[in-house]
């Protein structure tokens, strides 16, 4: 993309700027100077900015495009339902379906809230617990994202201390100090919030170390307290069901969203059978969480993960991305780290502790038409094909070329 | 609807206990045996149950359905931009026309910071007002309803005195009330919430007086506190802009949602000059809220608005509805009252303090296809037409007859 691609960008920027507060807000403004900030199309894996610039993109709409943009069958799916209606004063027979398809698929899970955002369901998992154990604290991960409520925006702005007075963290990956936190918190824990891997921003990514997963669960446990497990960020592609599955280690309550409804606004809370009757008492509604047609978007997508093997076609294609990504890296004399799953991918350069590497990488690759980030995971999608990769990765080869001559 | 028309609701309801804790959730769920709680289809002012029962709706989804379920040009126009794209990793133009649209309309917006919920609108506006304030208490309304988190759900299950220590409350319309909990503040005062009428749930509705208005606008500037009026319920029905526009009262942050975008999932907190910058330091985004079918469904929707003028038509078929509710009310010995603006209709009965009389009523009109609520306030749209509204009445006579009958 070069500068006078930009006109469009630029001028739409000036009006945003007399309308909305920055311009941009929220994640999308959270994106070095060179990257698009404005969208005019997508399809599939590959999305236009409003000057007709076109990218590979590996970011998916921060994860709701799991299958690609525009997905026809979920697109079918969907207007399937609106040709019946969309917000109703109560739910349609979508709701129980996607509930039964939840709660089959989930391990843990004996039910389920939909919402709208993932603070919805974060939220809910956070009220839920405390109606249920009659406690009040909650451990989080420092430096982990659950959300933009009050209490758990990563901003204070506005942000009071009575929000976060029964709030306390602990290491990610650090049992010890999990047992430390939950013994202060004296009898009075309500809940531990983990996401199944460490996906913090501005930070390589972390696995979960079984003993780890294994370890909370004992502490809830021991404490009475709920286990919530955060899969908002990488549900539908980590894993079919709860992220920690495989490690023996089921979640009481459980946050999703983004991917669930191939970029339909959908999100859900779902719980075990000990936990239903706190969810009937609290008070859980939105004027939209009703929306029958996201619910159909969403009974198609799940279908779609199970019969495209999306788990699998995405650790594939990540695994091309990585391994590309790592050759031109020592090819061009870099040292980069790859971390976390490679569906969600996460690059960072050695000393590079103010982004400059990784920013000079990503904006590179961003002007010849590869969409990445450079301080926040990225996702995969289903549309992402072994072809889309092996092009995309023609054209980082030139921005880690460009970094090995600037530093 | 008798008995053995509700063979597939009974199942359905069975199906959703299972999976769905109470089976239904939220607003949805508030309703009296015998309405139904799962919709099957709907069009313009009509709803279809689970069952095939057909009704003549006066809730239109709690308020989204605007002008009509399924209403062609909201549909075109949000076609057009699903052949495009919806969730995108940043906004599209359609968030700065619409950033423009409302701030023209909004006599006292600068600028919006677009979500989905309501919930998010009202919560978006408390965080402003304490990031720009740098103070902390909020008064609302005792009994008023500003959403579902824990700062304002009306549900104490799950929610800590902390989530409500910098919360209190006044009476709506008592100006000495507000006065008084307004100095209690000690120079802590952040902000006061206001519905713009009384449109309280089991609660006669009340308009508001002219002078509290004004009053709360005179104790925000003597206070440095913010003005934050909640439009979410009403807004898009009671006028073309502000509610307390014609008062000569702005408010300084306005939350919106519901009909704006005639059911596609979108809301908005409008502020004005004054708080752009709180707007910036806050950290406001979530999942969808880029979403640019449901601006483009709002775009839509508030052009419509003006050119059907929805304001007037509403007016006109609620007072159609309330001038034949009366008189078929005396005409059976019955005395009702209908308070409130026309648009959003609630009526009562006299000596009716356990809602024996008002059940039975409108579960009497929901037997014969007319969809009323007992307790809430209930909502037109512009496809109620002037022979929906009279053929509705010819079946509310027969269920007032049931309650003179009754009672």
């Amino acid at each position: 993309m070069t500068e006078s691609a930009r006109t469009k960008h630029d001028a739409l920027m000036a009006r945003a700027e007399r309308v909305i507060p920055g311009g941009v807000y929220g994640h999308g403004a959270l994106v070095p100077p060179g990257h698009p900030r404005f969208y005019a199309r997508g399809e599939g894996c590959r999305v236009w900015d409003v000057d007709g610039n076109e990218y590979i993109d590996f970011m998916c709409g921060y994860g709701p495009n799991l299958l690609g943009m525009r997905e026809p069958r979920v697109e079918a799916a969907a207007a399937r339902q609106r040709e019946l209606g969309d917000s109703f004063s109560g739910p349609t027979e979508r709701m129980v379906e996607l509930g039964e398809v939840l709660t089959e698929r989930v391990r843990h899970a004996d039910w389920g809230l939909f919402c709208k955002n993932g603070t919805d369901a974060t939220t809910l998992c956070s009220t839920i617990a405390r109606a249920a154990t009659g406690k009040r604290v909650l451990l989080v991960a420092g430096g982990a994202y659950h959300g933009a409520a009050p209490w758990c925006t990563p901003t204070k702005a506005g942000v009071l201390d009575a929000d976060r007075e029964y709030l306390r963290t602990y290491t990610f990956n650090d049992l010890a100090s999990v047992e430390r936190a939950a013994s202060e918190a004296g009898g009075d824990l309500a809940g531990i919030v983990a996401s199944p891997f460490r996906h913090d921003a501005f930070h390589d990514q972390e696995l979960v170390l079984p003993e780890f997963a294994r370890g909370l669960r004992e502490i809830c446990d021991a404490q009475g307290a709920a286990l919530i497990l955060d899969e908002v960020r990488a549900g539908f592609r980590l894993t079919r069901g709860g992220a920690w599955e495989s490690l023996g280690v089921d979640a009481d309550l459980s946050a999703w969203g983004k991917a669930m409804a191939n970029g339909y606004p959908l999100s859900v809370t779902l719980g075990s059978e000990a936990f239903r009757d706190a969810a009937k008492r609290i008070y859980a509604t939105g004027s939209f969480w009703y929306g029958a047609v996201a619910m159909a978007a969403a009974l198609e997508t799940i279908r779609l993960v199970d019969e495209e093997k999306v788990v699998e076609q995405l650790e594939a294609r990540g695994q091309q991305l990585r391994d590309g990504l790592d050759a031109q890296a020592r090819a061009h004399g870099l040292v980069v780290k790859q971390t976390g799953p490679v569906q969600l991918p996460y690059l960072s350069f050695e000393d590079d502790d103010d982004n400059a590497k990784v920013n000079l990488f990503t904006t590179e690759a961003v002007h010849r038409g590869v969409y990445l980030h450079p301080w926040h995971n990225m996702f995969l999608c289903l549309a992402h094909r072994e072809k889309d990769v092996a092009e995309a990765l023609t054209r980082t080869d030139e921005a880690f070329a460009a970094v090995a001559k600037a530093f």
